[in-house]
């Protein structure tokens, strides 16, 4: 099974802090971009609201992803990594790779998109595809790794990975601290639990995914992280196949039930954002704000409401 | 000859002041959306430049120019505006007056942008469309002005369009009061003038153009604007016929000699936004980061830099 590995489930007891955030921080912070915020109006069932929008789809890589691979490789001496992903993940590692002067093994399938592949070879990265599942590429990368003794970098379950996540929480305190509270996408959940972390209860995450990768959903009814079947749309991002223990451990006691969207509200809210915002956002990275448009977030009270935009990286335009 | 009727010179002969700058932003600002500013490395022929991006791509209708229409909308107590412009500008007097509770009649040359005239239509304005030539459908739209006692909203020739455009540099002061210098784009100039004044000589404007569309260039030769023949990609935003008398006024005095930009630099310019960063400008929004990416802006020193990303409706991504 893919990222449920016992090595890395054994990793993920030992659950971050703020203070890692912070360290983390102080790691990552001249390598990232401060991606802005920026107020918009959108419309909703119930008319337009204001929100408080963090476009970090123009991070560098144009995904969050990177913040935590950068703060996973610059709290290791190895000169070489290895990782398993097609998707974001793996273009982090390989960013924050040749950033830091160190070497990127990716293990991905052999579906792997190649405009990905591309991005990743062009940042210097080996890449090596064993076969076409990602179950595969991601034994290959364990063996690897632990035949070569190399770290391998989760893209969730990680203690520095998902301090590195929650260095975009901390941004968020400086940038808009009227805010309450923070829609964000649920895929494995380091990016929501590393804010959670961040906001250290200043305000709230409200976790958001996709019913069609329904990791948090099953987690909350089973009272800890299943596996589940993904597919829809935003499963390149957000199609971990389950949970990671270690948000999980953070999660559990910091949100509320998730919110879950529909493919036909992701694809309305990427639209919105194409068309009124000029910005293109990959259906994952659109999932909080689709929360927000198709009414499944229904707000207790008029509080100052956030959301992050956390990646960019579509196959094409909205259609 | 468009946009250099009698009647316009005459108005432009009552130059906005920075007063007048401040009086509408007080207008216009609850109509428009405050567009972030974001730090970003980019490269040049000497290495990679740290510079302050301004991101107004992001602005309703994608494009500043709805800053001076909202400000010469709401300096009128007209229920019913007229304007000629089959871009930016005809999209910016539309959405200024559905905002505002007015009607706009724009008049286009039939050849205009289908995707334009759509958007326009979406915003409930009336587009009359009186023959192929841009020339023919502002000779119209002046006798319809003048026939029905309608105000003409001018795109860069009137002071309350000028000072609009301005408000742009009001927030630049407020987001980065460190940027010593900013780079942007001229066509008719309004928004380099209105910028101009709004900075106060405690920044510097940094003009930059399409050596295929040389409004200043060829005033700065004259010693006033005359008359060019413009082409190339970013003729749809920065292809006025010639520079206003309004801004002329104004940039005559505070400007140094304009920085000129090859079709190849500004193609480059949009690639790397939007392969790098994930932005999607049009050519005449890219044209300021071209100067400083081709190396045709040579800095005097180190002091902070910004530029303009003004306008991101384009046809297609880039190539």
């Amino acid at each position: 099974m893919p990222f449920a590995s016992d090595a890395l489930v054994e990793r993920a007891q030992i659950p971050p802090q703020v203070e890692d955030v912070v360290a983390a921080r102080r790691r990552v912070a001249s390598h990232l971009r401060l991606t802005p915020v920026m107020s918009l109006k959108v419309p909703t069932p119930h008319g337009l609201r204001s929100v408080v929008a963090k476009l970090e789809l123009l991070q560098r890589t144009g995904c969050f992803k990177v913040r935590g691979a950068l703060a996973a490789l610059s709290a290791t001496d190895a000169p070489r990594v290895v990782a398993c992903s097609g998707g974001n993940h793996g273009l982090g590692v390989a960013e924050a790779a040749q950033v830091l002067g160190k070497e990127a093994v990716l293990f991905l399938p052999s579906d792997a998109s190649p405009l990905k592949v591309a991005a990743m070879k062009a940042r210097s990265a080996e890449v090596r595809m064993p076969g076409p599942s990602m179950d595969l590429a991601f034994r290959s990368a364990e063996a690897f790794a632990e035949t070569e003794g190399l770290p391998l970098i989760h893209p969730f379950d990680q203690a520095e990975v998902v301090a590195g996540q929650g260095t975009l929480g901390m941004e968020l305190l400086e940038q808009a601290p009227h805010v309450r509270r923070w829609l964000v996408a649920v895929g494995g959940g380091g990016l929501a639990a590393g804010m959670a972390l961040a906001l250290r209860g200043q305000a709230e995450v409200v976790p958001v995914e996709p019913a069609l990768c329904p990791t948090l959903h099953q987690a909350q009814v089973a009272g800890g992280p299943t596996t589940v079947k993904v597919s829809g749309s935003a499963r390149t991002s957000l199609g971990a196949p389950r949970l990671g223990a270690l948000p999980w451990g953070i999660l559990r006691h910091r949100v509320g039930p998730v919110l879950r969207v529909t493919e036909d509200a992701i694809a309305a809210a990427r639209r919105w954002l194409w068309d009124e915002v000029r910005l293109l956002a990959e259906p994952g990275g659109a999932t909080a704000l689709a929360a927000l448009m198709s009414g499944v977030c229904v707000l207790p009270d008029t509080a100052p409401l956030g959301l992050v935009i956390c990646g960019g990286n579509a196959d094409g335009l909205p259609e």
